[in-house]
């Protein structure tokens, strides 16, 4: 069962196990309008004049995002600035997919929430991780700074560049490796989309062990390196879990071979671990071994109201079993007062149009405006109150304070709309959110990770000590820092 | 559903769903008999002789175990001896549990197979992570190696001293910090006995996410140190996913506290997973945050035969559902020929009573004599044959060639007998099984570690380049290498 909570808002409510009207409406979010998916090479090596303007192209359907470097208090690192030589050398790498359009980098320097801009000149688009030790062998040894890209779905601007970082995308890594009918073990490389992934697998009789609202964009690539939580960390657990294996490109170039597809393999530290969840900022993941379990025959949803909506999953090998023990416990729910009106639904037009509701808050409130997100995990008991105290503590500075998330793990998504950024919102935000968090020994990053925007807030969640050694495992694995720079820890004093 | 794969071997058959008869005379397998558990302080400081002499005392039942220095071609590393002005030091800071008493000492030198001992002269028995920090910090600064001792239930000779390193045992610190009922999230000291924790969270509705044979002697924190697999793994999976957080002290005294009881916690790398499974060579983990999930209300076992014995357990929240989805399995896997006799339980005693055929099998093969095991991960398909592979090779070296294990983790304990230590029949037996199993791309060791056995075994399932980074890390954890010295990690050139 996957308890949701999310917001009560003005919304349609239907009869006790009337049907759903909503389907034939409701569409799965994806990027693909805003973020261009690459087909095939997109050009070649040329003179494109940088990006870096405050008057660079607008991507379509919003008004300029301001460059990161302008935003944020943040200091260019003494990287090499990319030349025509380093172009040049890595067309010899990558012929034909060393992308300088100014149009796709205009797309690639921003992140899908419009909220920072980087000036990155170029793109690179490998195929292999042989190609991708090359260009990180390369890299390093010219001191070049590299932001790896995947789907570019994340919420803490850790997937664009911040300043003029070569863009390293794994958009053309996806393919398939191998897949075990029986084990459910899939490998494939770091640039698979993970619905075209769940279509895989459940063409097979599997299904991801993930699942998240930005599925028709990301990339399990991306997926791993910001350990991504989502819709189905309660019933399957963290990918720290169902990881079974990475293949990752150090900073220098190495390439580390870890792609186990065993279940269970205690032959040393397990350095796979290290990777997941570390944003790119200590190697590329470049494939990807992960347990796939076997698809539930029978799934329910269901949506219930009081005083909060609640969107609750349950998956099971035999319809009327399930059917059985959910009926019970929504009349135990109903009778005790707890719930007061809802709807269920089992057939897949209902359950996809139940889950766009959850789904596509996050794009729904990007509508109103610049959105401030908080990913926070608080005690169960507590995990509302910073809504209706930040309520009053706002007022109308905020257009909306909004809280959903995932009751079950105790993740709330706290979400703060204003017409446009504002310095004074921001501050009247933080550190507030993060000590009002810190209190209550929360993560000031359940699931979203750090990426450039949270990284500052780190201390809030950690002790002194784990980012001390943090900074250490940064600098054995990435002497140089060449490996997304400005992202996931604090710059060092 | 858990299947296990048990070797078929002569014993008496059971009708299909006949009373199982074994109840009455079969018991949980515990190692109480053989490794005294300390209760209180044992001795203080004194001038007992030291360990180290071929004539030391032997521990009740069975001959003298051949000190590992003998035994194996290791050179003590150049750290110092403990002296007397040592042994006062940590009087100071442990009174009363600086223990040096023969009998104490003689068994917790050797392991509980008997293939490895050790020569330690002192235990220590910290009660707080802060007085295991100050043990860390003075061994750290004089150079003293150390053991770090949970119940001293591992298969591979990790958790006892190979020359005279100081034993820290986590014996005393045997507290529940603290349990959430909604949750399920419970916090310890490192020195819980597993089985004590089990009934702690079964008193409150929830089970261990782990279970294994020697529940009633090992302690959380070596199961975390070790990534115990065991009995619940395909159920609830790897400790990577279940262990919320650690405390760990470092090399030098440091504490690192990621003691978090959140079940989402992105903030910056999951340190906390460097030192699951890295045997006590990275850190001491002094408290275990874990989650527990909800105590099934219906368990079912079946015993199974044709041509494996095959244990499975199911469990679920309604039991006449259960029962019927097993039934049906049943009967087609008999009507498919793939069963030909067995039994399902589900009462507690005779659940227990199958499941002890399986937790006993390693304490069973002790009583041949010398037992050489092996833990290996290898497809499913390919499971059993290397059993059949050896007892062709082997003929009359070995007393008894057997496989067992995990079939849902394909996972086999491969063990083989015979009277006593036999240098020919260990060249007979190594590399060819390593090599064997990496030719199947398996691994040289699924769920019980690398410890000192099996260390130098590491390559055949890890290439170079994560070899080196496992050194590169042992060196930056603990640049002094006093921490569980000549284990995991293969004696560097």
């Amino acid at each position: 069962m996957l308890p949701r909570l999310v917001p009560r808002q003005p919304l349609r409510l239907f009869r006790w196990q009337a049907a759903c009207a909503l389907g034939a409406s409701v569409q799965r979010r994806t990027w693909a309008s805003r973020i261009p998916r690459p087909l095939g090479p997109w050009g070649a090596v040329g003179n494109s004049p940088p990006v870096c303007r405050r008057s660079s192209s607008t991507p379509a359907g919003g008004p300029e995002v301001a460059l990161t470097q302008e935003r944020y208090p943040v200091k260019r690192l003494p990287f090499s600035a990319p030349s025509e030589a380093d172009l040049a050398a890595f067309e010899r790498i990558i012929p034909g997919r060393v992308v300088t359009d100014t149009e796709v980098l205009a797309a690639s320097n921003v992140d899908w929430l419009r909220t920072v801009r980087g000036c990155s000149r170029v793109l690179l688009r490998p195929r292999t991780s042989e190609e991708v030790a090359h260009i990180l062998r390369y890299c390093h040894e010219r001191n070049l700074a590299v932001n790896p890209q995947g789907g570019n779905t994340g919420m803490v601007g850790g997937s664009v560049p911040v300043f003029d970082e070569i863009i390293l995308s794994t958009a053309l890594m996806n393919q398939v490796i191998s897949f075990h009918s029986v084990s459910g073990t899939l490998v494939c490389q770091a640039g698979c989309i993970l619905e075209e992934l769940s279509q895989y697998v459940e063409a097979r009789g599997f299904i991801m062990p993930l699942d998240l609202g930005a599925k028709g964009s990301c990339h399990i690539g991306g997926n791993v390196a910001t350990n991504a939580g989502g819709l189905r960390f309660l019933r399957y657990g963290s990918l720290h879990g169902t990881v079974l294996g990475l293949e990752v490109v150090l900073a220098d170039g190495t390439v580390l071979n870890c792609l186990s597809a065993l279940r269970k393999d205690n032959t040393g530290y397990d350095l796979k671990q290290l990777f997941i969840g570390s944003e790119g900022t200590l190697g590329v993941i470049t494939a990807v071994s992960i347990q796939c379990p076997p698809k539930p025959r029978a799934v329910n949803v269901a949506f219930l109201e009081s005083p909060f909506y609640v969107l609750i999953e349950t998956s099971g090998s035999r319809a009327e079993h399930d059917a059985e023990k959910l009926n019970d416990f929504l009349e135990q729910a109903l009778r005790s007062g707890l719930v007061t009106d809802g709807t269920v639904a089992t057939d897949q037009m209902k359950l996809k149009a139940l889950w766009a509701l959850r789904e596509r808050i996050s794009e729904a409130l990007s509508w109103d405006g610049y959105v401030y997100k908080y990913d926070l995990s608080l005690p169960t008991d507590t995990l509302y109150d910073l809504v209706t105290d930040l309520r009053t503590r706002l007022g109308s500075q905020a257009k909306r304070v909004v809280g959903y998330g995932h009751l079950g793990d105790g993740n709330l998504h706290l979400n703060v709309t204003s017409e446009a950024f504002s310095r004074s919102l921001l501050d009247a935000l933080e550190p507030y959110v993060y000590e009002w968090t810190a209190r209550q020994r929360g993560s000031v990053s359940a699931e979203h990770g750090l990426g450039f925007k949270k990284k500052d807030a780190l201390h809030y969640s950690k002790p002194p000590a784990a980012l001390r050694l943090m900074q250490q495992l940064k600098a054995l694995l990435d002497p140089k820092g060449i490996l997304n720079p400005y992202k996931t820890l604090p710059a060092q004093a």
